[in-house]
């Protein structure tokens, strides 16, 4: 039986989480399915950015270090978020950025490892990782000395040998949505005592993430994704207690120093995750940061990551149900995994070469960024990512992100509608429609 | 013949940047003497962050990457500021922190040095430089097998010798306020082919700066003391057309790629200083910087650099002036130079031991802590920074900034009025401005 437009608002409206929708600032005139790529407004952002601006800087100026707790904003915003992570109190801060952050966790993990098991010798990770982990892991393995190996996803178990020394793996692929079984991973990989460290960049905030649960030995997060903290938000990590005080991290900046402010001439790191902090953050940033926190806070109430994951998978079993049932016939292929426990929360379609005629890419093209920009056109924001960059998904991607918080049922109906209509007039062939944007 | 109030009106009156202070707003009721530590707020920062929340984020969302420009702002940010830095275009971006890019150019100066001359093993700095450098110098020699040594600031330029591969100094000392002659080091440096990296942290915006005349390496300043980027803004970084492309800096992020967007699987620097970006930047924080910027270029027809200067000289000559001739007898001496051409845009006052009853110090303290407070009850907002931390500064310290931008003479013969109404009642002496806060 078809659902039909009526059976979706049914649905919203008895949606538990409808309420949180109305704390953000949605887009006017669109559906917004790139929360995956930067997240929505909190509402409570725009005063909350003003009273930072107007009177911790402008009227309290430097004692707002103390009197608005600036100095302890990275790590208060980190407890506030922990347990959506699975992590405990001090474990978390919110700091620099994702990059930034695998940098530090990477460079720790890799003097763990030269000290634990000096032979190992590989970095393992992903060959679809996204690719700022890619790099980043490069100028470790660079750096120390290490082989990066880029895996597919069914080469990664058999890859846990003696000789591997870390395994760097994103939770959910940024490009496809399929989820990692975090827990029988990183249980796999100790089993051969590799470190793990998780990039939860496409879960933190959008699917249940058990770092205690799992075992994992780091991670690292972004705040401006499922989290909505704003664009560039700063980012997150975590370090397990067993090796958070093993070693320090090599951007040690005055903010993770055991005494930052008695400015001893040496380094000390402080204990625990706060010796991952270097510099001065950008507060006003920090700060809108922490209205997106807010939301999640407030959703404990209306059942919390549970009833956040039963909505997501509700969104995207949705999805995938009606561009199969009304887009069929115009080379759309599910990309995303089918089984629940491997999907993130977006739904990506893929189209094959040879279908379209996309400018600038070999062959036909296609037509898969067209026919995203067809859909922008007409208020339905999700994106393109382009397949075979040697990244291991070969087909051109159509992505969209379902962020549970604020995406209903409706606007799937609605945006599964456009995009049968984008097909079916074939308006996405259009010249207009194949023109290239710098980003993103 | 003494100053009095009346003339310092005068000179306000007659002051030809008068009208900038105009563009900031300045704490109610205060004298604000700590903008080397935190600059105050420029009156367009309120709407531009409004702007940036409610409509480049809310409503914009991801188009803004392009539309309202976010993807070139570290880059637009840098060359807006460059002719204040004596950079040129494409030359100056404004990313991360401090620290962060400090680990960055001494990564890029440690593997420069490495293959022009390997024999070379120490890095040399200033015992008594801000000590977050001291700190990601430390790391740095830890990671390459450098040797880190500390001097005092008569001690620099003979230690310029063949061993030394490279030079990390700050342009404007933190605690004393004076300043080294860039050209005149950087010369005698390069002479025994060592490689200078400046830290303008305390002179970007405050002193003349041209790091082409200079023949710099690498400089790295601050983005939220004098150029009133808000808390935390971001950094910026600068190298040298001979160094930047000859290698990768290790925080290898996709905003530092040559094509970012092209989510291409290995690593391929940007040329030019893009390849000094990471992750992705706080675009709050870093929009409200540019408010801070902006002050700059109004300034520009006022005279610039050349009139911040003289202003900047005449305020901290006159604030010596006043407190030797109406602040005597009470302990205090001058630990900023007085020659101009050593002189930043600060002035410190030097306490020594035993004059106080400072807790928590050594004996009994010098009393400088609770003459800060004091004057902070009064409204003058100036701050304290402790001698003797084996930092080359053995006495406690009274640090008053001077930004010429805002500040005026009337400012500063109010200061001085209330320092000298703090030591002639003793006030100082209760116990409530002894409490130590946390920070800054």
């Amino acid at each position: 039986m078809t659902t039909t437009l009526q059976d979706c608002r049914e649905r919203d409206a008895q949606d538990p989480l409808r309420a949180l929708r109305d704390l953000f600032t949605l887009p006017a005139g669109q559906i917004y399915l790139d929360g995956n790529s930067l997240g929505v407004a909190p509402k409570a952002a725009a005063a909350r950015v003003a009273q930072v601006v107007q009177q911790e800087w402008a009227q309290d100026l430097i004692t707002s270090w103390n009197k608005a707790g600036w100095v302890d904003l990275p790590l208060r915003l980190g407890n506030q978020f922990a347990p959506w992570l699975g992590a405990r109190a001090d474990e978390v801060v919110f700091t620099d950025t994702t990059s930034i952050n695998l940098f530090k966790v990477l460079t720790a993990a890799a003097r763990i490892a030269a000290e634990d098991g000096p032979a190992r010798k590989k970095l393992l990770t992903e060959r679809s990782n996204f690719p700022t982990d890619l790099y980043i892991a490069e100028s470790i393995c660079a750096q120390h000395g290490l082989q990066l190996v880029l895996l597919e996803p069914e080469e990664i178990l058999g890859a846990l040998d003696d000789d591997a020394a870390i395994l760097l793996l994103t939770h959910v692929n940024y490009r496809t949505g399929a989820m990692h079984d975090m827990a029988k991973i990183t249980a796999a990989a100790h089993a051969r005592r590799i470190l793990c460290i998780w990039d939860l960049c496409h879960s933190a905030g959008a699917v249940p993430v058990d770092l205690h649960a799992a075992d994992a030995d780091f991670a690292v997060g972004c705040g401006y994704k499922y989290l909505n903290g704003g664009p560039g938000a700063p980012a997150f990590v975590w370090a397990h207690p067993r090796v958070v005080n093993r070693c320090a991290q090599p951007l040690a900046g005055w903010f993770g120093h055991a005494a930052p402010f008695q400015f001893t001439p040496h380094y000390t790191p402080a204990e625990g995750i706060r010796r991952y902090l270097c510099g001065t953050q950008p507060i006003i940033s920090l700060s809108a940061l922490q209205c997106g926190l807010d939301v999640f806070s407030a959703s404990e109430a209306l059942g919390g990551m549970a009833a956040l994951r039963a909505k997501s998978l509700a969104l995207t079993d949705l999805f995938i149900a009606l561009v199969e049932s009304r887009c069929a016939g115009h080379g759309l292929e599910l990309a995303t995994p089918r089984a629940h426990e491997k999907r993130g929360s977006q739904v990506c379609l893929a189209r094959a070469e040879g279908l379209g005629m996309d400018q600038g890419v070999a062959g036909q093209g296609s037509g898969a960024y067209a026919i995203v920009q067809a859909l922008i056109a007409r208020g339905v924001i999700g994106d393109f990512r382009q397949g075979d960059g040697g990244l291991g998904v070969h087909k051109d991607i159509l992505r969209f992100g379902f962020t549970p918080l604020y995406v209903g049922f409706e606007d799937v109906w609605n945006a599964v509608e456009q995009l049968r209509q984008v097909l079916e007039t074939g308006e996405w062939r259009e010249a207009r429609f194949h023109q290239r944007n710098i980003v993103t």
